[in-house]
């Protein structure tokens, strides 16, 4: 097998292709896919969460380990579409009653489960010497919640009709939206200008969220028709892709990140008819992008670093302090639904998934997190998304009976 | 806008995005995009082919135009899976007994439709002082046929159920097996070594057709369960994503198109039950991946070389020996339908559409067509498929009253 080690070459190889398409990105590619893939297979087959699989795949085909595959533009670029259309499949699960009418549990439960990871994490980054910004990063990566993964666990044992399960999903787009803006306010100050940088990607970040709410709002029954007017629109599909694409890069222009234009495109459409539709055609979308985004960012993963044994007691202290500062805020802000069910909606918090591995790279990306805190951000974060679903295992059938008893 | 003139840059911008994917790419694939669809809206508004609209897209944005996007690596890439999912896409329409078992005028009209328009552009290659192999590749660009350009007017017509219909695909069929495996033959001679590699590449092509036949033959009435077997696989399409990508890796790796590849993994997965399933999840993946093939290739058309007045008279006659030939070669070869019925199945090949696009390509990638014959064969290819609905159109009625008036 030709391996492409290195950068990939400036001029395309000559391939027996229809563009000159380069033989050996191609093989990149197939190989991050493959790695992610198998990964997911044996995280699955050992009850693993696939995210986590599809992170070490990527890691064990990656430069950091066997150097299989070696991700350059191309790479970079099919992660990045990856993760925008996850994000964007997340908006298009959220309808905007969902996230302005949550009840009060949902809300509380959001904003303690979230300043208190923060405070949490800015106190370990500043205690281990990190710059104001490094710190606040390492809080964030420890304050997102992966709606994603939480969903899916709820799915998967049949409880997404219980109270928990509401305040859960509920509370995790909240944690969601507010942490996706925090990350566009940190970014923009990580870009040099804090002053007054901060304040315009603030105001940005607002503006771009407001006029998406207020869009969704006028987007809401809208007609499938509005998508499918063009000729070329068989489907929504096509249309609401370019949507999609279209605010992701204004979000990134405006110097937001790509993804919160995508969960807000996500929102608008989510409000109209085309809804159900657009869901079953991003699918397939999602399995095959998304796996690049998770494989790319293993395959950046450097755990060497965690030769050092006090970047293996950050990862260790980290992942405590997420899952402990989580609970906790569940446990508190939902603490009418009785004790189990707090504590479940505390646990469902838990899992930080993509979200917390989003904070992490753009972190690494803007320079701010060592690669040996960048590792220990990753390991933390992975472990945060595998000790979740054996906490809600536990606490799941206790809050069910507790429920039972309390009608 | 910023906009991504001349080639991408190595080191990829620091982009407030996961993976410092350049933005400047995203943004030209996003206007090569928008480019492929606004020209299919036009080209369809004005009642032309939707492929054509791609091109013209691709073509209007690109650097023979208004220059907003000049394709680099990662679109280079994205046009080859594009045109390597059309290709499975097609092959996951075909059964396997529909190539084997046609009957006697769909293979004469295969044949012989295939054997006019190649020693026709031959001929004029060789009047117009071409090499053989170059010669070669323009007859190969005009004995193409496109079965998605087919089967898409036959079905907006009503009038798949007909017996020209049936001709018309299956003589298709056999036509695009032959013309990939002679894309096949004459890449690997274009490689240079024309005496060994020749014999190399069709052993080659027909031990890989060969061996993708038996497979297909052993994958009849395979159940779903072959494909969802894998934990990560909820739905089929991701293994038979992952078959598609690695048999058209084998292939490219062997010389042979990876199209040919794909478009045998195609026929495989059509025989099993997974078939219905995977045509509706590759679909979406058409819809996003395909039209970077047709703007990318667009985009390559260099237009100036037509002010060339013996360029453009070589367009023209290319186009009018192309459309005759196909009608001539299907009139002999189904001649047993009927006047207006042979002629029907003359017109339905008369598209050459993506695959003679594909071989144009394949020319001006192995170093053997000049961007003015390039430029011709392209223009030929899009009149071809310009024109074969208008003449479908005419002749469909009256192979119909024909019909009736014989039974």
């Amino acid at each position: 097998m030709i391996l492409a080690v290195g950068p990939p070459p400036v001029v395309p190889d000559l391939v027996a292709g229809v563009s000159a398409a380069p033989l050996g990105v191609m093989l990149t590619l197939f190989v991050l896919f493959v790695g992610a893939k198998a990964g997911e297979e044996v995280a699955r087959r050992l009850g693993q969460p696939a995210v986590v699989g599809e992170l070490v795949g990527g890691f064990i085909v990656g430069p950091g380990a066997l150097a299989l595959a070696v991700p350059g533009e191309t790479a970079f670029v099919l992660a990045e579409i990856g993760v925008v259309i996850l994000l964007f499949s997340v908006g298009l699960e959220v309808r905007l009653d969902d996230l302005l009418a949550v009840g009060r549990p949902a809300v509380l439960t959001a904003i303690i489960a979230m300043i208190l990871p923060i405070l949490a994490g800015v106190g370990i980054g500043l205690f281990i010497g990190e710059g104001a910004l490094a710190a606040t990063f390492t809080g964030l990566a420890l304050a997102a919640t992966s709606i994603g993964i939480t969903s899916r666990v709820l799915a998967e044992m049949g409880v997404l009709d219980r109270d928990f399960a509401r305040v859960v999903l509920g509370a995790a787009v909240i944690d969601d939206v507010l942490v996706l803006i925090l990350i566009g306010i940190v970014s923009g100050a990580a870009d040099g200008d804090v002053s007054g940088s901060t304040l315009l990607v603030a105001v940005a970040a607002f503006g771009l969220v407001g006029i998406g709410f207020a869009a969704a709002r006028r987007a809401r029954g809208l007609k499938r028709e509005v998508f499918t007017f063009p000729l070329f629109a068989d489907t929504p599909l096509v249309p609401a892709f370019i949507l999609m694409f279209a605010v992701a890069l204004v979000s990134a222009a405006i110097g937001l990140a790509a993804i919160i234009g995508a969960f807000v495109a996500g929102l608008i459409v989510a409000e109209t008819e085309a809804q159900d539709e657009l869901q079953h055609e991003m699918r397939p979308l999602g399995q095959i992008f998304t796996p690049f985004f998770f494989a790319v960012t293993g395959a950046q993963l450097d755990l060497s670093a965690l030769l050092d044994p006090s970047i293996a007691v950050l990862a260790i202290v980290l992942a405590v302090a997420g899952i402990a500062t989580k609970a906790v805020g569940g446990f508190i802000g939902a603490h009418e639904l009785g004790r189990w069910g707090a504590a479940t909606v505390g646990f469902g918090m838990v899992p930080r998934g993509e979200v917390g591995i989003v904070v992490a790279n753009l972190g690494l990306a803007a320079g701010l997190l060592s690669a040996g805190v960048f590792s220990a951000v990753l390991v933390a974060v992975v472990l945060t998304t595998v000790v979740a679903p054996y906490l809600l295992a536990w606490s799941i059938p206790k809050a069910t009976a507790e429920a039972a008893t309390a009608d």
